[in-house]
């Protein structure tokens, strides 16, 4: 018995393997090409570390980690959904519940259970774990962004209403980490790398 | 004050951007290509979640997870060095010391000594969290090669003799995972995906 439990989690480690083959919108700032899913989850985590101090409310700091370990593992057969397609938007919650299923459901029943409960409180946001965890996946292609000329932004034609109106939630994980992102963002018109045409981020 | 804080944090976040353009010489599983340090980070501190009760020792598994996230930034200055390289091996120590001062010194001083103390007990081996941290960061290898037909010591003409001799040090940390990749390197030279000249692993 414990041998299958082992081997489930065995298997459970290599099946998300595949997560390192999901590609994002997001361009990197060290290397030229776009990011894949595992480097962006390890990249979130460590902020979480680094940033904990700059939580709104006060957090547990491993919790926060794990869910941002896993928070998107389940794009492994639901697809990466670019946080400004409202199209691809729709199905995401139905995807995203059936990888689940499939995902977790590889591991040992307990630990299945509670790995996923932890994914689920991200998604619903209702912990102030939750709201953290989704204010450093958020600031993070801002900062991607700001750090390379706006070059997702501007491949998608992006504008800095929509980028505040899709990013303002930063705030309720983390009002200074949302001043920043307004800098970024106001830096990024200044310097025409998003457009500001509403003059929201003048 | 409060600012230039924040600052330095972010300069540390863009900064580690660059792991993700280091290359390792493990193939991966689930895509066709070489493995990159960021997404190997990320895969072994899941690994550390997931596994933790394989531990030999009670380990503070936030403590470990920590430690992966960040046991390897400082091959953005110092490379990866293959852990069957001994040439590369002999100036490693001294390499990494160096990219350790760059790095965390980014950081305000007081969280950068602590994650760089953090490092240092990784490297050192000498605590329960470390020994087992290492354990995973040897495992994750070993599982890579066996799902890919021995791809990595195929390559490098690597013998079932050196890659036991090379991770015995997993048993210090689990001797359950130390008896799993056992198992792999057997399977692996049954296989034929592993020389097995000396018969060590028959």
């Amino acid at each position: 018995m414990g041998e299958e439990r082992l081997e489930r989690q065995i298997r459970f480690i290599l099946e998300i393997d595949s997560l390192k083959g999901v590609l994002r919108q997001s361009y990197l700032a060290g290397v030229d090409r776009r990011e894949n899913s595992a480097e962006h989850s390890w990249h979130v985590s460590v902020m979480a570390v680094v940033l904990a101090e700059h939580a709104n409310e006060a957090v547990d700091v491993a919790r926060v980690v794990r869910m941002l370990l896993l928070h998107d593992v389940v794009e492994i057969d639901a697809g990466d959904t670019y946080v400004y397609d409202a199209t691809s938007a729709a199905g995401k919650a139905v995807r995203e519940a059936r990888a689940a299923d499939r995902l977790f459901g590889i591991l040992p029943a307990d630990q299945g259970q509670e790995l996923r409960a932890l994914w689920e409180e991200f998604e619903a946001g209702t912990s102030p774990e939750a709201r953290f965890a989704a204010a450093l996946d958020r600031l993070m292609p801002v900062l991607h962004n700001w750090a390379t000329g706006g070059r997702s932004w501007r491949e998608h034609g992006i504008t800095a209403e929509r980028v505040i109106e899709r990013n303002a939630a930063i705030a309720a994980g983390s009002e200074a980490l949302w001043a920043r992102a307004l800098a970024c963002i106001r830096e990024a018109v200044a310097r025409g790398d998003l457009a500001g045409a509403s003059g929201a981020a003048r």
